[in-house]
């Protein structure tokens, strides 16, 4: 059988058995049953170390740091493991994360914060950690932070007006041609420093986040959006400490998606950002993780209506929104693979609502009730976003270590 | 001031105040902080009310049952109002919904359940409860159900193969065109019959679901849905107790939006089936919760942004997910009307997601930070979907009685 285009040493096909981080998927049903999102820690070691590979080929291996952003992923043991192997702060966005962080050991100066629309209730909260970086997304955040915390150290979110995303799919557009609500446009940045003087706040980081799922074909929108973030960080250099590029990084969820060139992408910080005596700062989510993960569904019907077969599963959309609501699509793999011609299946979740769709016209190798299902790229915006609609919110989290 | 498009009598404003079931909403909002869904029983008890009403009054009077879709809202007060009212049955659709409606003081014979890719072990559940009608939607489910308790009476699901919805929005489209994973189409009830006969099942429901927040416009539809129904009907007439036509009735959300005549829905209902000596069957859920519960909001933040002036709020989609994805508008009323011209605004959460915008442009009087704002149609599905993405799912429910 030739290699699938989603199979590495770590998750791959042997013998008509799926594998997942040494571990037959098969058996890692029978241990926890499911619905059970399996996550691999090697695989979220291996993400992170290829990051700082790359930036540390380039002239940035100094000056650089990483911050995972927790609202891809949050289970605590997670958290917890990143931060005992030293390779990534956390990238946090409310107070509960940033709390939550600090519970799974990390130190609020291993924190970016950045939201938005902010409350004084939220500030309170954030204010408490003396060393907690906010990063301010508007000027209302900085007066409101100004005068309940005056003589700070922040950052500033700000807004290039270009943005880029998994196919520029509209629900993922944080900055580009429309206006968003993140961040400060260039045309109010002068504003936003005469505030933060009045409050004493010292700038020492510029904050853009562009994007969600970007890949190689959209490097060079990216390299267009570091340029643009140039001319904020000259108004702010006497203070500056970090430029922080966001998040954003992708991993692919189809056969067409091309893999992100990391050594590009680093290439293309270097580039930008190696004259400026600062710090540069990444806050990967998804790409950490995404590919870390896998979710094990039964198989409860199979049944063709009209001229489709349906796979029914034990669970639904409402426990990992993006095949359905943000059309960013699990590959399903039966955890083995049965003899017999492929066939088309549409994979079918166990909620009542028309959107309840994991997968629509996938050839499978034959797929019989009471199978294993395994959907790949699970491990990213699934858990962190579930809900228990329909009572249906029951599920397992393993993390292999 | 003119009346608005959304005013009633316990929904409008009177001296600039926002007032909702008799209470002032800022008062609300002192009293329970915010987050909070406010929910109104009367509100909720006049829905039931007036379905009863509309049906009534046709010759289907002594022969009908409402169950209550509790997938749109299962806080547990309501439901146990709902049981106290005897207005209604309910609507599940998972084994925990079912033992959950217990809990709240229903029995299991005033339920309807219906699901789709039934587990076994979802069945194993389910058939505790023997006074409990399953109503099958897939030839599978009826052999499983049929191998665990032969003999019982079930209802079958199935699919006339036409559909309709709020503006045939495709993420809501249960039957029509497309083949969906919903129910038992025309060629495959034979089998489905047969599959129930080698069991012993005896077929006393015909169940189908066509679709979501049909309105007045949509009822030509709905008359066809009816008599697509009525081959499926003849087919079991002999064992036959019941027809249930699902739910799927809406509420208007935006100014051109028509209500739903219910004298003209109950009129075709009574066309379809008076003849018929079955009980009619119906499973409301937004059209009974949805304009009977408010979302009290803070706004933190207003600020323009190049060409948007942004009102930013103390919570986000991930709270309410209709507005943001299923693209069905919340209404926004501040809960104290200042005096000023109109504005333009869009209103935006507390999520980092690019999609966390409750409304765009709408024109409302001046808004301030620390005012409070007020969603209206925010009583279905959001709480019963609610995650805590970014750890922002604190919220509070409230029911007013």
């Amino acid at each position: 059988m030739n290699k699938l285009w989603w199979e590495r040493d770590d998750l791959c096909i042997k013998s008509s058995k799926l594998y997942f981080a040494g571990k037959v998927a098969a058996d890692l049903y029978q241990q926890h049953g499911s619905p059970t999102f399996i996550y691999s820690f090697d695989r979220i070691s291996h993400k992170l170390k290829s990051l700082h590979q790359a930036i540390s080929s380039t002239r940035l291996k100094d000056r650089f740091q990483i911050y995972y952003a927790m609202k891809a992923n949050r289970y605590a043991p997670l958290l917890t493991l990143v931060k005992q192997s030293g390779l990534a702060g956390i990238d946090a966005c409310s107070p509960t994360e940033v709390e939550h962080a600090i519970a799974c050991g990390f130190d609020a100066s291993e924190i970016s914060y950045t939201n938005t629309s902010v409350s004084n209730k939220d500030l309170e909260r954030l204010v408490k950690h003396r060393d907690l970086i906010i990063n301010c997304d508007s000027i209302s955040s900085i007066r409101r932070l100004g005068e309940m915390s005056p003589g700070r150290e922040i950052g500033i979110r700000i807004n290039p007006g270009i943005g880029l995303g998994y196919g520029q799919n509209e629900k993922l557009s944080y900055s580009g041609a429309n206006t968003t609500k993140f961040g400060i446009y260039q045309d109010q940045f002068a504003e936003a420093l005469n505030t933060a003087a009045n409050y004493g706040l010292k700038i020492v980081r510029i904050h853009f986040h562009t994007g969600c799922g970007y890949l190689s074909k959209q490097l060079a929108i990216w390299d267009n959006i570091l340029s643009a973030s140039k001319w904020f960080i000259e108004q702010v250099k006497d203070s500056l400490q970090a430029v922080n590029v966001g998040g954003g990084l992708g991993v692919p969820h189809v056969e067409s998606d091309e893999i992100l060139d990391l050594v590009q992408w680093a290439n293309i910080l270097e580039k930008h950002f190696a004259a400026l005596d600062i710090r540069v700062e990444v806050e990967p989510g998804d790409f950490i993780v995404k590919d870390s993960g896998i979710l094990l569904l039964e198989v409860n019907t199979v049944e063709q209506k009209r001229d489709t077969t349906f796979i029914g599963v034990n669970a639904g959309f409402n426990i990992a929104l993006e095949p359905a609501v943000y059309a960013l699509p699990f590959e399903p793999v039966p955890a083995v693979i049965r003899k017999g011609a492929e066939q088309k299946y549409t994979i079918a979740g166990n909620i009542n609502e028309a959107l309840d769709i994991w997968y629509r016209d996938i050839e499978l190798s034959p797929v019989e009730e009471g199978d294993v299902l395994v959907l790949i790229n699970a491990g990213g915006y699934s858990s962190s976003m579930a809900s228990n609609h329909c009572m249906r919110g029951s599920f397992k989290e393993i993390l292999l270590q």
